[in-house]
């Protein structure tokens, strides 16, 4: 009898996924201690499969595991055997150190903390996080059948590094998409794509920043991990606050070389710079030789009023990159994004890129290129707009409703949230936390990328929960606010 | 009759995908030129069709390109309008300076050359580019398959900002499979995935040198998009030449702290480093406090003799950051590649590809996790090593043939390409560029790299053409040798 049958294999009940693995991992066991000899000829796989009650093709794919890791050799015409010049197994490792900082890191690297994690709320709770749109509203058929399409026909080209700066048809696609949407001046020429817009800061940086001594404007508050992207590349960053206008441009210092800003929905606050503040950064930027920055990322999601015109579309200097993404407008595990470049820094925007990845998974980008150009994403983010502008309304009803005396509204009339400073006698970051151990989710707007100014108040996120969600959220929020209040102000109530 | 029925609107002929975008921009036209008056009703998209004589489906997608642009506003009930307050159009912009490099950007951009371009052959032209492998043989289906199904998992969880890291089923079955084919000894832990080796070397190159300062010890010749990325981290940049054991270790630098190597598999020369040399390597980082990059861009694709240890496997001193990718065993327009990490750098790593583009697109991760754990990858790979075992014999065999006593082949047992030095009475270089001009691509190893070596001969990459192609490819390539040799060495022949 073959001895392979005498193996005491054991296998995980039928149907469980991990049959093939456990096959696997029995039999390169018994290869390596000895008990399948080198040059023993293996059984045939139905007949393996049989005697062990699985499937042929989990045997199939088990000698082809086998195979390639060179535990088996097949011989043609003659069948599978046990190699005799087995592949060297991995030596134990002594014990490792913990992850302490290491003297092999540079020092930027030692001081990193961990990464930002995201994590859900608690069945029941409510969902006020940031920057994540409603995914369950895409048309995913249309997007699946639209990537098998892709899939087809990149199975001719997928041997291929694609052009760095993007596929042609995506590039173009996008310059449309934003000449429609945004007004952006731009041709598919203009258009670099980049994996997200965090990649675009990060390209930016690389390009523009000389370590040490370009000076970085930034709002004040800000998005942090933007910030965090112009850091690591050795930017010196000063931030400007911010007002009802958007960033108070009067302030900017006068070596900034390179001037972040979100004009269309401030991040986090949700202002939109007013068409005074826009003229007037752009005349710094002409006048001081520097850049602009212009971080549109949800700002195609407007609810009312005469849409502004973004910075781009009204530089007369070539200073302005504008950087877009779809994490929003479709969804983020998407990772695209794009830069609209002035043509003077293409060639170094497009070679960075390269240097950093050499380009966008293309599938990918071709199937996001027909999305846009059969118009399913003019069509989802008309529908969105709708959507969202009635959480927005819903939400602005509910705090007005429940906290109109604890709540204060920003004013703006785009993007995917909405900002609302709290009363100064109760501590937004404390109610945060509260809630977050009750296994609810919302982020104060207290220290969100500041340095000087105190800020006390809520990011309320309308893309995780719909209307009815929200109206629940905020009445649960209220009632952990006036919790939280001093005994007076309870009292008064 | 409604106005719009009296535009001169021109389409294309049925069939064409350009009808909607002239339908929607000769709309959109008449709309910023007046002719289609603010609040103007307009004619159901049934009624425009027929009129015009396109599907419905093109005029309710012109219709959306134009409500979503703010063209146009639904009414419920009512109907489309023509929007009363129209967006801004973009206005022209001035001439545009041409790509001069400009003092906006940093001294390393000013200096960005073009991005590398790859252009295929001419019809009937040889292809013995390297880095290639072939696509046609991908079994797409199933990738298209397990795609689909990844994608009806996603839509789920699509708005999400996943690990930075990785999706733990793909670092597990990344794991899984290094520890398989090359003995790596490490677990879904260990593994960071980053988009191709490519953006591999740049987060190592973030978290590791301090610009100025830190010396990168690269072989010579080496793989010059891996030397940008550290360069480009403002590493100072040392290289030790290669002989036929691989790097030379006894000429590294002593102040040499990160030193780059493909052991496997030498890039460009394919030799393989010897045992002795990478023990010698490994003690050299372990005395120094160095690290080492382990390149093993190709090594999975072995053809014969007993498989050497990776140097990740031997070290003792947590000193390897083993990079690998999927660009080879599937195809590069994927853009999967991962680094098994020491454990005092996996923070600092994954904070720096967060930093970077936040994690990488996670439906094609997760297509490849299943690609891998059902079995996929090492079926296909074990069929490809016989391919390619095949291409790569009939290359040596019609080099000897042909070529004998022009081309030196350089020994090596795996990988996807094959060099060969070339007689010093030719000049590769030249031959190179006269097979370029006449529709043919093959790389000369001359200034691969290098600054000082002299190197005379063909990089012959054997993931684009079939034996039959390979074999016409050679004899094609001897003819232009022979009539670029001189004239004794012609006529003796």
């Amino acid at each position: 009898m073959d001895p392979i049958f005498e193996l005491a294999i054991t296998l995980p009940p039928p149907g469980s996924r991990d049959r093939l693995r456990a096959l696997h991992g029995q039999l390169r066991a018994a290869i390596l201690d000895g008990r399948l000899k080198p040059d023993l000829r293996l059984p045939a796989t139905r007949a393996l499969a049989d005697a062990l009650g699985v499937s042929r093709n989990t045997v199939v794919a088990a000698y082809d595991l086998l195979l390639s890791e060179g535990y088996l050799v097949a011989r043609p015409g003659s069948g599978t055997y046990v190699a005799d010049v087995l592949p060297q197994a991995p030596p134990p490792k002594e014990a490792r150190s913990d992850a302490e900082p290491d003297g092999r890191l540079n020092q930027m690297a030692r001081a990193s903390r961990s990464p930002f994690r995201f994590t859900p709320p608690e069945e029941g709770g409510f969902d006020f996080r940031t920057g994540y749109p409603d995914a369950a509203l895409i048309p995913f058929a249309i997007w699946m059948r639209l990537s098998a399409r892709a899939l087809r026909a990149s199975s001719k080209r997928a041997a291929v590094y694609a052009p760095p700066e993007g596929q042609p048809e995506l590039r173009d696609a996008i310059a449309k998409h934003v000449s429609f949407t945004r007004a952006v001046a731009c041709g598919a020429d203009d258009v670099v794509v980049t994996a997200g817009a965090q990649q675009a800061f990060g390209l930016l940086a690389r390009i523009l920043v000389t370590p040490g001594r370009t000076v970085v404007a930034m709002e004040e508050p800000n998005y942090v991990p933007m910030r965090l992207s112009f850091e690591a590349s050795g930017a010196i960053i000063r931030t400007v606050p911010v007002d009802e206008e958007g960033m108070i441009v009067e302030q900017l210092p006068g070596d900034a070389r390179i001037i972040c800003v979100t004009p269309s929905h401030q991040y986090p606050l949700g202002v939109v710079m007013s068409p005074r503040r826009r003229a007037a950064l752009l005349d710094f930027a002409q006048a001081n030789n520097a850049v602009i920055v212009e971080d549109d990322y949800d700002g195609e999601f407007r609810f009312g009023g005469r849409p502004h015109a973004a910075l781009q579309t009204l530089d007369r200097a070539e200073s302005v990159f504008y950087v877009g993404t779809f994490s929003k407008s479709l969804f983020p595990s998407l990772r695209l994004g794009f830069v609209v470049t002035p043509p003077w820094a293409k060639r170094a925007l497009v070679r960075a890129k390269q240097t950093k990845d050499w380009c966008a998974p293309t599938m990918t980008q071709d199937t996001l290129a027909a999305f846009i150009a059969e118009g399913h994403l003019a069509r989802h983010m008309r529908k969105m707009r709708k959507v969202y502008g009635e959480r927005r309304a819903a939400l602005l009803h509910a705090i007005a409703q429940h906290a109109g005396d604890l709540l204060q509204p920003i004013e703006g009339d785009s993007g995917l949230h909405l900002s609302a400073h709290l009363v100064p006698s109760i501590d937004a970051l404390l109610v945060s936390r509260q809630a977050d151990e009750r296994g609810h989710r919302i982020q104060a707007l207290n220290r969100l990328g500041t340095t000087t100014s105190e800020l006390n108040g809520f990011l309320f996120g309308f893309g995780l929960m719909d209307v009815r969600g929200i109206e629940r959220g905020v009445e649960t929020l209220t009632q952990l606010l006036r919790a939280a209040a001093p005994a007076k102000q309870a009292a008064s109530r």
